[in-house]
């Protein structure tokens, strides 16, 4: 009989920060049951996927194993964790386990994609106990910001994990329960095996601060503001939405909240009961005639979003609304790294207004949701456990928070996605590696990150496109001229005439010195005549552009 | 007679870090004499110029002008300052001043360019002083990171202009004049009537460290590093350079330097023999042979450029050097916003090697070459001016200028590209706005920003290509089926055929029921089967591509 195992595979979210996706395993190798811990998505961007909608996990592997998935848990609402379930569901088929507030996000991604709801199961958090074959599942409160973030404490007989999920440290988060040291340090009694634990802050090396360290000074600011306020976060922020809502009432404004995303979150949460102290907010139509110093925008778009509130609101207006000088607009939000240029671009449209931005700069106006460098030390020390796998990071933050395990004495391991670890003994032992990849929501489309389809585009890009289009008669030979169509390209090189003109003269030149045989082969011609191309364009304009050559052949009669 | 008036114009610069391009004219209205005052460029991002070069202010208005023009200063040999003077300057066909190090890198623009080199004229610094017109310059030493940084003096019947070009406080920058207070004091003694003054770092609220902060701490660093050191750093930063090669020879390490740009300034520098104790320096094929713990790498790159040699390192190997584990990299710099992602590509590919990556975070392993808040401060205070302009910087940081300018009794102006000030009164008055914008260089043509090139690639790339062949006979009849040939696209759609299948079937369709007026009618008939297809795209891939249309017509005999 072939000894059990136990195993993690990230297949997303380790090596990055964004499309969260662990698979845990126990059983025979190779007849594991699994659990799928989180379907997150992460964000395309103009650089290296042009076009893209949202970039998920390549859950081929699991998707070829649907069979052994006992259940999918989602650890909490936010897009990294839950943004991909509707997407990937149909390729995996198995029940999902969510508490309520997440539950209901889950529902709706389902609605959306057309997925059947009922497959959404809500479970209670610890004690309440799922057992799903060989593994005994509870969700673990944890101190994040929103309603109900989750850990899990995943019991198997090969020992207890502990999977943090997003969290940090904080005793009076506003949303969600507060930090409980005593439930940690208990379940570290208790025995943990692996702690399987955020990295995102590792290298942040002051603690965490509280969600409400906040308020005065955010409230401070709007009080001595004389214009419109309007202030912007992650729209899935509900700790600071209600905190921004909270200043603004105490300030004495009124808040409006614009953003789909905003608004349903908001919604949701107090449908659920879980967002009783939210002050009321007025709609788009009231906010148009009230004064702008008894007002409060609650806006969407903090990471530059050009199609967001924010950026529409730097560019004119939006929804009838439209800031002026004297106005304040404050980022309570930080900039994640390649956001910069879209949210400079919104500061300084702001500036050409005369709007005054106010950012975290001074560290007043935000705070993480994720646990920094001593904050992950408590976490290690609270639950002992006898392993620590890093995740929820790039490779830099994983392989820090490997560091900061290891000098604690615990065995540790770096396993990027596709890395599959044998949690079985006393080390983590790294014993496959898996194919991962990225999967790319297009429009309705999903295809592979390596399909090529983002690369032709990053190459028409990059290089522009020349359309070249031929008849060959009858008997083989060209009839008329070549045309070039040009897109992407200067219109004049070193000629100073027009760019297809010239292309086009070059390819009468080409064709008439073609033998036959080329003529003949699509497949010769299309290469003659795109180096031809080539060649003119690096002449004319210095630049080698794509070429698609279309030969169309007269049928012989 | 015309009254004759002085004017401040900056056509780049001036909303924006990069491209800095300045005028100053004095004269009649509409007959000034103008002085150009550098001819920089900035970088090209995938965002928002994908395959540009270089990017440049467009000189249009300046071009038009260019009999009056009667001469171009450039301040310093930053590529931002002096990098578009080959590509522009037979536009302008005026003579170029500098001092002799920034005259050297100058000289090589206009070679490489095909441009005389003998329109670059050396100037010495102040009390040298250049009779152009109506204007008396001089070259004023400033503390910058590289030899014989300048601002400059501009003396007109109307005042003198203190032009700071790009300065810092710092009485030991190492490369370069130490900071003058004394002269700065005594040129504001004999009166400015404006400064247009550097603002990029005014939103920095400590004074500024001197590069003579660093040595001691990068020795540190390198001394107690076992494997290979690589130190990055902005190519054209000679003052970082010289600290981090003197840092390695304290170490007892042998220097090589890596990439072009580097070992250019450099040599240009010993050339001009403003260097003389940069420590000797290997080859690659020396630094090949040596012992890892004997040698430190200073390479290009900082800013995560995709070719330079930092990002080689990280992807494998460069010119035969490679690193590994245990090996230390240096980040010797700051990131510039936009340029994180691929900063942190970098730094990640480094991690997965198991280099150790150590950064500026803690503020001992870089100083900004800009004048901070209370530096900025200290240089209104020295030459006491009537008028502070503020240039060098995006919007917020021109008007976060003006202000700190106002707040202490100077009359003050934000002036964005294109503004035309007029300097004669006591405060600084708009009298223009020129159309201005940006110049691409893209291989070896240059065209405008809004010439639609870009946005036909930003086109292609985000929503891709489909193009269609179609030939009509001599009847006007489709003759055969129409083509579609796609790039960019999802292979597959919602229906599991092939996208250029579905697109093919379709237009055969259209075609059917095309009427004999729309057939005959080029544009009509593109129109038409344009439309299909992107209604067809959007309900395959929920998408709608580009498409190009091309209609072959046979010649009726």
């Amino acid at each position: 009989m072939t000894r059990e195992r136990l195993i993690y595979l990230p297949l997303g979210g380790a090596g990055e920060v964004g499309m969260n996706t662990y698979v845990y395993g126990y059983g025979p190798k190779n007849r594991e049951r699994y659990i799928v811990v989180d379907l997150g998505v992460t964000f395309p961007d103009m650089d290296g996927t042009p076009g893209v909608d949202l970039i998920m996990a390549d859950i081929t592997w699991l998707e070829k194993r649907r069979d052994r998935i006992d259940g999918i848990f989602i650890t909490h609402a936010h897009e990294d964790h839950v943004g991909g379930l509707g997407h990937l569901w149909s390729r995996l088929r198995a029940p999902v386990y969510c508490r309520d507030f997440t539950a209901r996000i889950a529902a709706k991604k389902m609605v959306e994609a057309g997925q059947p709801v009922e497959q959404i199961h809500t479970i209670g958090a610890m004690p309440d106990t799922l057992e799903l074959g060989p593994f005994k599942v509870q969700f673990v409160p944890v101190s994040h910001s929103l309603p109900e973030a989750s850990g899990l404490l995943i019991e198997t007989p090969a020992g207890r994990i502990l999977h943090t999920g997003d969290f940090k440290l904080d005793m009076a988060p506003g949303v969600g329960e507060p930090f409980d040291e005593e439930m940690f340090r208990q379940i570290g009694e208790a025995g943990v095996k692996a702690l399987v634990c955020d990295s995102t802050n590792v290298f942040s090396l002051h603690p965490g601060r509280s969600e409400s360290t906040l308020p005065e000074s955010i409230t401070d600011l709007v009080r001595e503001a004389e214009g419109m306020v309007v202030a912007t976060t992650f729209a899935s922020n509900v700790a600071r939405l209600r905190t921004l809502a909270k200043a603004a009432r105490d300030a004495g404004r009124s808040v409006c909240l614009l953003g789909r995303a905003m608004q349903n979150m908001v919604r949701t949460a107090t449908e659920a009961k879980l967002l009783h102290d939210f002050p009321p907010t007025v709609s788009v139509e009231e906010a148009r005639d009230m004064p702008r110093g008894s007002l409060m925008l609650l806006v969407t778009g903090s990471q530059g979003e050009r199609r967001a509130a924010s950026a529409q609101l730097s560019r004119g207006s939006y929804l009838g609304l439209s800031l002026k000088e004297g106005d304040l607009f404050l980022f309570s939000s930080m900039t994640i790294p390649g956001n910069e240029r879209g949210v400079l671009r919104i500061v300084n449209a702001l500036s050409e207004m005369g709007v005054d931005v106010v950012d975290n700069t001074m560290g007043t106006y935000h705070v993480s949701g994720h646990a920094n460098r001593p904050d992950l030390e408590r976490m290690h020390e609270l639950t002992r456990p006898a392993m620590l796998v890093p995740m929820h990071g790039e490779h830099r933050h994983l392989r820090q928070h490997a560091r900061l395990g290891a000098a604690s004495g615990m065995a540790t391991a770096i396993a990027p996605n596709g890395t599959m670890l044998d949690l079985t003994g006393d080390t983590p032992e790294v014993v496959d590696f898996i194919d991962t990849g990225r999967l790319y929501l297009d429009g309705s489309a999903i295809y592979g990150a390596m399909d090529g389809v983002v690369r032709e585009r990053m190459k028409m890009a990059l290089n522009g496109h020349v359309m070249v289009t031929l008849i060959i008669d009858e008997d083989g030979l060209p009839m008329g001229e070549a045309w070039a169509d040009c897109l992407g390209l200067a219109r004049h090189g070193r000629s100073q005439r027009p760019l297809s003109e010239v292309i086009e003269d070059a390819l009468v030149e080409e064709l008439e010195r073609t033998g036959r045989k080329v003529m003949g082969n699509d497949d010769k011609l299309g290469d003659v005549l795109k180096r031809r191309v080539r060649s003119v364009c690096v002449d004319e304009i210095g630049k080698k552009p794509e070429v698609t050559v279309v030969v169309s052949r007269l049928a012989e009669e």
